[in-house]
């Protein structure tokens, strides 16, 4: 089995009201095993259409995966359509059934109708229990066709795909395996970087495929690998990440074996730095409002290094908690290196951290001066060697500066504990 | 015209590395002008698959949106597939080639060949300025079929799409109004929400669709409605929107004319409260980490009411500068009642600020005990008129139980202001 294709039911998708997460999580589950999705369709709460995906899909792929129309409210219609398609009824699975009067009792919630009928499945299909949750997967296998019905709700989606879906999908996934690798790059154009590689196909060598993704936080570089065993696929990805890094190595901070887990953002890139170094640190935030502070308290186990944050928005915070001098404020305004300075080392002395960040800007998309234009910011640093500042210009909204500004703080303090400022 | 489809472009949306967050956009966008997209579907960056895909689509639909693929790298090959699609060659763009100069030349970024290269359009399409990047959009109308082709970095999308494509497919939309509503709720689970409204049937009196949307920040609902005017349309929606609120008031905090610039979140809901009665705030939190801060001063404007945030994660901080009791600490433990109300009230006395929120948690995935497990989080407010603590419990991973902790929090905000609370 090889080719897999994945259908997500939902009106919510088409109008843009929510992004396709479900998809894109299914995406990395099966890659991990893999197993190639080569189509993503999006159809709406409508039978026909419904019907239709499952008929063309279901012909043309070995594996279909079809998420969402499972609730209990009246603009789920998914089962209905599923046991048309397969043409048999609705049976009530007294297992299910079961499931969802624990679940609900045991929150003091009573039973009521709709939840009931949550426990009627297609007859034939394989009831995949939703300990997360009260509406049921389905799974049918026949032949060589798999077909697997889940929850929309993203949650109990995973937990149902992963517990059930993907250890069945990975026994008839034999055969070839797929290797990605994730280079995170900050601090670097794509064309920029693009020119540094060189020739990619010397570095490819024919045997390898090489994506460039940018964002905001940098530009991701994904290598590609099908082959027949893991260990030629590995040794691929490894010679190809040896070329890549003996030409950018400064500008990668994350590299990944596979997806999910194994991918690393900056904050937890810094994270480990700080914990194998044994070092804490703290943040002293205007601009990014307490960014930064998430950022790192996003990873689980930050308490043994982050201290303490403060988001001192005003002046009188900046000079109260953080003891920045009123004549600085005054003499360079909030603004400035020297203030971005006099944060880094308030925030030091008061948390008692070995490391410490401030950044202080101008967010926008009001208070812009021609001095001071709006995306302005300045970004400091503390630590026993003395002191560093760093003035960027991100003329972005006001999401997307808070993103390059707080990923522009955390860099600088990961080349601060490596030695590169 | 009436039915649209939306092709993206790009293996890392299959292997879900990154969300379609642009087909999301497509569809705000195309909803707010009453055109309907039906179906959605991702391929890859291969060339078979991409031109089965425009095969299909441009038979079956009357405007075709295709995104991705237009970059300078050796990875991107939408431009090749549209101009054998079309049966056409690559011409250079003049208009664009200089575009692409003065965009590099004020960056002080030597251009290279491969942003020549970007020049380069189909024979016979409108080339699409992009003023936001280098790869231009591309445009095909012959007939009755539209078909549009934007580059894949989403703020580049974004631009081409408002500003060029959908002017000019407003214009050919005309004949139906297609209106959404959302209400946003807080504080309810699905199933009961769905019990509270009762019979939906006499809600919608057959004139409209309404959908209920989960997620860990509440259930969203949305109306929709199609109809001949806008005066008709807007009329029904809010005829529904008046039924549901006699019987769900008090859950709803925000309800939105369309999509995009009207959907409103808890923070900005709150800012407006705050914004009104000229009140002023400060966070103190433990166990989400700044995140209450963040959420506040993503709001523009928030300066005006946010006075400053500490991010109190270790005891000697909360003592240090919320001046919280060492015995209150000692004697009921960091994570209690006692301890949330004295950080509200001493973020509040040192801030100055009308009113304060504080947090303090467990997230897990570690530092649970029987008595207080993981999940445990309690919410403390204080203002003029005194303090109130609620406490939750939301055993979920650490970034949902961030989610929903601070949602509560804004959400217990919102109440007090309100004098619910």
């Amino acid at each position: 089995m090889k080719t897999a294709a994945v259908i997500t039911i939902g009106d919510e998708i088409l109008i843009g009201q929510v992004t396709n997460t479900n998809a894109a999580f299914i995406g990395q589950k099966l890659s991990e095993i893999g197993m190639e999705i080569t189509r993503m369709v999006v159809v709406g709460d409508e039978y026909d259409e419904i019907m239709s995906a499952f008929k063309e899909y279901y012909e043309n792929f070995d594996a279909v995966l079809v998420t969402g129309g499972l609730g209990p409210t009246h603009d789920d219609i998914t089962k209905k359509v599923v046991a048309d398609f397969f043409n048999v009824k609705l049976v009530m699975n007294n297992s299910v059934l079961e499931n969802v009067r624990d679940r609900l009792s045991k929150r003091n919630i009573p039973v009521i109708k709709v939840n009931e009928e949550q426990a009627l499945v297609p007859e034939g299909c394989e009831a995949l229990m939703n300990h997360w949750g009260t509406a049921p997967g389905m799974l049918f296998e026949k032949g060589n066709k798999f077909f697997a019905v889940m929850p929309g709700v993203p949650y109990e989606m995973q937990n149902i795909l992963t517990e059930y879906v993907v250890p069945r999908l990975k026994a008839k996934a034999a055969g070839q395996v797929i290797k990605h690798r994730v280079l995170k790059t900050t601090g670097i154009a794509e064309s920029a970087l693009f020119q540094l590689l060189g020739d990619v196909d010397e570095i490819l060598g024919g045997r390898a495929k090489l994506a460039f993704l940018p964002s905001q936080f940098g530009v991701r570089l994904r290598i590609t690998v099908k082959a027949a065993t893991t260990e030629e696929a590995d040794s691929i990805v490894a010679e190809v990440e040896r070329k890549i890094r003996s030409k950018a190595e400064k500008y990668i901070y994350s590299s990944t074996g596979s997806f999910g887990e194994g991918e690393v953002d900056l904050e937890e890139a810094v994270g480990k730095l700080l914990r194998e170094r044994k070092l804490t640190i703290s943040a002293a935030e205007s601009c990014t409002g307490g960014y930064i502070s998430h950022r790192i308290t996003n990873i689980s186990g930050s308490s043994a290094y982050f201290e303490r944050g403060v988001v001192s928005y005003s002046n009188k915070a900046k000079m109260e908690i953080l003891h920045v001098p009123e004549e600085l404020l005054v003499k360079f305004g909030a603004v400035s290196e020297e203030v971005a300075l006099a944060m880094a080392e308030g925030i030091r002395k008061i948390s008692g951290t070995d490391i410490s960040v401030s950044v202080t800007g101008i967010a926008g998309p009001t208070g812009g001066t021609p001095d001071k234009p709006v995306g302005l910011v300045y970004i400091g640093v503390a630590d026993s060697a003395g002191t560093v500042v760093k003035k960027h210009i991100f003329p972005d909204e006001r999401i997307r500066f808070k993103d390059r500004a707080s990923q522009a703080a955390l860099e600088l303090v990961r080349k601060r504990i490596l030695g590169l400022e």
